[in-house]
């Protein structure tokens, strides 16, 4: 018996959370040493509203770039528009010194990161997001992923951008409804590790600037940092990366349930948060004035903390086979005290199922 | 501005070379520390031979395990084949605990390596190689992946398997030309990098040893060693382990020319040495005695060193296509003596054109 040993070199992601990246895109690839070909991925919403100006950029610095324009929404994730983009950029001639340019929200980062993750067995990439919920949360960590017909994000794998440039600017044109979903998980990152998050979130809904670019920008970042220190930690969510999960049970198994359409992922997790809090009274010592304070903070934001009514079959099936249970009837990221979190194993469903039951009656 | 830097554990391959390993396959995986729950992957030419085998020594163990018997042949290493394994895995309740076990040749290990990088962003996954070819070779290093119709591997992933169980008895079954294109790959182990294996081959051929199994397992395992090695220092491809594509460059061509129907992969790199050992001579002062010889030992091994008509134009379309070139004319591993190999850029096309007519004149 011999053993091959593989040692990997570290991986570095810059992040970079400034006004008018996308404009500079040209500069910012030139900096990094890549190019001169790049493949861009987008959608035709956010393509639309920012291609213009990235394809300007590029152009001044004499970058040679084709571009995939995918349908917007969840769809687009799939394994055949990852094939549409593997043909697109082997009849480029895309090579590993191609650079893969995602610019839009989650569903553009997780696809153009899959394709990049696998075409050519991995072509470096940078993503330009341009939703809350990408800039604060999706973007950073490397988990790229397509859907498959059994579950979201089932096909993927770990591949790190080179950069992480997020230009809050691109945020104008999302919906009030998008807006508030990336908002939750802000609040998220407040409630499992940066408890001034909370108050940042507080005070900027006292001043009506919530939408507000240069108001939001420091929250952005503070996330941004936030993820990143803990995915330095943990990349494989074998440990802390898990308390990210917090609401995310309880959320998955709502957006399961309802097959994805009517919440929001941040509108899910709203609801999933607010069932964590309930539950991290109950189970993890969490003082109740805190957890209500954090619940009515999140119905502040515009987002859901209640149901309409009980949960069905399909949604404890969801629960049950949601990939982080593990072995315990449950297992689920509850905060002792605000800012912090941990993971529960619950040995039976009766608290959840009685804190499921008091988001509909307090409806 | 900040940076994510991910560091990753270092990851182990465990190889093992031995008679009756696939016999074992139950107490193998249990002392992996893997399972309960095994999804095996194989063709139904192998799986007629050594499933059953495996099986019996699977259920002893106690293992629950899924079977997909795929087609044989390149047309099972697609996306298809992968979505095909996907779906499998989902329905039967697959997650990051499920042990993926490849039983078969290249074919198979590139596609169940390529599915178990991507599902669930990593399944583990074990291999016990049938071929020649993947045992001395394809099956260490851990490059998974499938078949575009714009190129052979385009789409994959590094992705190395815990284990490569080769076991020389399922070598009982392989034709006489998929053996022999094996040994094009061993051989090319001794002409870069460890000349005892030349010798080795010889005395073989001498004793009419070449298909015994406790003959060549020792040839195997120097072989396996030996890329181990080679790969531990060059995962990716950038340095060291360029050298193994000593003979790939015309070879790959002459796949891509004639459709990668009319040789083995074995054999077209047979012919692909001939024409290294020969541009060698002229490059990079290689003996013309040890050429001679070592391209006569691989005549004698029952591979093709000749080529029946100058190749065409798809024949030159493709060697410039070849990822490995690079910016120069040419970019060739030729070896300056046996043993040695070592990356040319060559300006122009001028010497090759001469030897690749070299190898039709003499024919």
């Amino acid at each position: 018996m011999s053993v091959l040993t593989i040692r990997r070199p570290a991986g570095r992601t810059i992040l970079r959370v400034e006004r008018g990246l996308i404009g500079r895109a040209g500069p910012l690839i030139a900096a990094l040493g890549a190019g001169p070909r790049v493949e861009i991925v987008t959608d035709s919403t956010v393509g639309r509203h920012y291609a213009p100006r990235m394809i300007s950029s590029m152009r001044r610095a004499g970058l040679r770039f084709g571009m995939t324009v995918l349908a917007p929404g969840e769809r687009s994730k799939s394994l055949k528009s990852a094939a549409r983009l593997y043909d697109r950029w082997a009849r480029a001639g895309a090579d590993r010194t191609t650079l893969v340019v995602a610019l839009g929200g989650g569903v553009v980062g997780d696809l153009a990161g899959f394709a990049a993750a696998t075409y050519a067995r991995g072509l470096p990439w940078i993503i330009f997001p341009t939703t809350l919920l990408a800039q604060a949360d999706a973007s950073v960590g490397g988990k790229v992923a397509v859907n498959l017909e059994q579950g979201k994000n089932l096909i993927g794998a770990y591949h790190h951008p080179r950069a992480v440039f997020s230009d809050p600017e691109a945020l104008a044109t999302l919906s009030d409804r998008a807006y508030r979903s990336g908002l939750a998980e802000v609040a998220k990152m407040g409630m499992v590790s940066r408890p001034a998050i909370l108050a940042s979130l507080a005070r900027l809904l006292r001043e009506g600037r919530l939408r507000d670019a240069a108001a939001i920008l420091p929250l952005i970042r503070a996330c941004a940092r936030e993820k990143a220190r803990i995915v330095a930690r943990d990349e494989r969510d074998r440990g802390v990366r898990r308390l990210l999960n917090f609401g995310h049970t309880v959320g998955h198994a709502l957006e399961a349930a309802e097959g994805y359409g009517r919440y929001t992922h941040g509108e899910a997790v709203a609801v999933g948060m607010a069932a964590a809090l309930r539950m991290s009274v109950l189970e993890a010592g969490l003082d109740p004035v805190s957890a209500a304070e954090a619940e009515f903070l999140l119905s502040r934001l515009g987002l859901p903390t209640r149901l309409r009514k009980s949960p069905g079959k399909r949604f404890w099936d969801a629960l049950a086979r949601d990939k982080k249970r593990g072995r315990a009837a449950l297992r689920m990221v509850l905060s002792p005290a605000i800012g912090e979190a941990k993971v529960f194993e619950l040995p039976s469903l009766t608290t959840l199922r009685r804190v499921i039951e008091s988001l509909v009656r307090s409806g």
